[in-house]
């Protein structure tokens, strides 16, 4: 079923220490687009302003994404800057422009309302509120949010909080959201304020999920209590001898999981788990080019064999061992 | 088969968010034969001072943990004093009093001598290598070392790393000795340096194993090519809402992964696996209580019990979903 993401589409001029590159295609929206691509239908809502040419546009459609809610305005496009050194663990921020996004409102066509799936990227959440709020019937809405928004704007987050079936973020805007340095703690709290399940991201050392009561809705009638409780579950990252890029990991990863649910007819637990081993399998390729270079061309064989691959560096009863 | 382990039996007196104890039995050597008593026999080498009375003695042999190896010198045991802030990552050491320790020269008692498994836990390199030297027939040998150890004994420690089947280090400490910041060309600079397998332990986020085509000699006439490689393995820490006291984490994890190794008859790549979500286990006892006053009082069903469930939240088929 179709996805339909809202966020930043955006140019990205970044340094890492395997070289720089200048104004390359990036932007939350983008990459969870690229990566959800291989797996469901998927329609953008953005802005962009004149420097974003057809064949950046060619970027997307080429992966059959529908491009129709990305807004043409005067000026120029979101154009981020940023360096990452050492452990590659943090971008540091060098410049943010926000051109035509600083006034970006959301527009939703026609032909994308009736989307299943709502993916809510990184944005203001007023305005994740707003698109929430024109798609009443959506069937799962997932979201995003920084350090920025909890930070400032807390009381408008929590409203798009308690809209949610799914919560992604990494640790620190977990401990930063919850106020506790206890990760396990933290997300019982995060998942008190709305979310029905909560995706913890750790970087390289891959995700967790924490569940709630509310988890699965789909399972209510196939034999599991109401009040059930379900472990959490841990997935784990790519050893990779070679980062190149860490950019949109994180929303590679949003992509392939959120793209991979999209996929599925039912929310069980057994699917949840599949998703967020496809989360990790794309953003593990996202971080091997620049930008979104290698999200625009993946084979579904090396997305299988990839799989395969974080099976085996996890499972007790791997194949081949 | 039999576990010789040398290396420190000390008191702590630590502070953490849950708590403070003062003089709680301690040390690396303490903390990892209580975790290996549970999956085989283990010998103690070490040294302590006039203050480790009969019932220090007997928190180990209780759980049947050969003691005849411990010297009982004159003075005060090896003394450490530290706190947990925070995240509970990593201890501010407030104190480091030697005492006895200063002048250990490890004694291996002619019963010892026949073990079939060496731990050489982290002490002075030179000491690790000398028992090493009297203990020529040892089956496998593993070691842990520290920062202390990389940055101002290294090329003793280089003399040590050439003799290990398995080194088990923290994240920090693999950067330390390769030089590298990405982790896994830093595992590759380590097992270079001469370990046949390298276990880098992640804290809260659990451990991965990275092989050499030398860490299953076992397997070379059971149809793996001499030259094979192995992909590397991850293995989950539990997701715990309570950390009481970290102390000890990493060699309770060490205790727990080498105990059921030497349990085992034959070193597979599954049989490895299988040890790694030991380490897991026993470490995640370790944190529940200060001191070792939890690995004194495990089940054997509460060690199968949270085996199980390492598997419910790390695979895709786990039980009950």
């Amino acid at each position: 079923m179709a996805i339909l993401v809202v966020g930043s589409v955006a140019f990205d001029s970044i340094q890492t220490p395997h070289g720089a590159v200048d104004h390359c295609l990036g932007g939350a929206a983008t990459h969870f687009s690229l990566a959800a691509s291989y797996f469901t239908d998927v329609r953008v809502i953005g802005v962009v302003g004149e420097d974003f040419t057809p064949e950046h546009e060619a970027v997307m459609t080429r992966r059959g994404v529908d491009t129709q809610g990305i807004e043409h305005a005067p000026g120029l496009s979101f154009h981020w800057t940023g360096s990452y050194a050492g452990k590659l663990e943090e971008a540091t921020t060098l410049g943010t422009d926000l051109n035509v996004f600083a006034t970006f409102e959301p527009k939703i066509p026609a032909a994308y309302k009736e989307s299943e799936y709502l993916f809510l990227a990184n944005i203001d959440p007023v305005l994740q509120g707003r698109v929430r709020a024109q798609m009443p019937n959506v069937r799962m809405v997932c979201g995003d949010t920084m350090n920025y928004w909890i930070g400032d704007h807390l009381e408008n987050l929590k409203k798009v909080l308690k809209e949610l079936d799914v919560l992604l973020i990494n640790d620190g805007e977990v401990r930063m959201l919850s106020g506790e340095q206890n990760l396990t703690r933290g997300a019982e709290k995060v998942l008190a304020m709305g979310p029905k399940t909560l995706v913890v991201k750790h970087g390289e050392y891959g995700a967790t999920a924490f569940f709630s009561s509310r988890s699965f809705p789909d399972d209510a009638g196939g034999g599991e209590d109401a009040g059930k409780t379900y472990r959490p579950f841990r997935a784990p990252a790519l050893p990779l001898a070679e980062v190149v890029d860490p950019t949109g990991a994180g929303d590679s990863f949003a992509g392939g999981f959120y793209g991979y649910l999209a996929s599925q007819s039912k929310l069980t637990p057994a699917v949840f788990r599949t998703a967020m081993f496809y989360g990790g399998v794309m953003g593990s390729f996202a971080v091997e080019r620049f930008g979104t270079e290698r999200l625009q061309n993946v084979s579904q064989e090396e997305i299988a064999e990839r799989f395969k691959l974080f099976v085996e560096i996890s499972h007790l009863d791997a194949a081949g061992a």
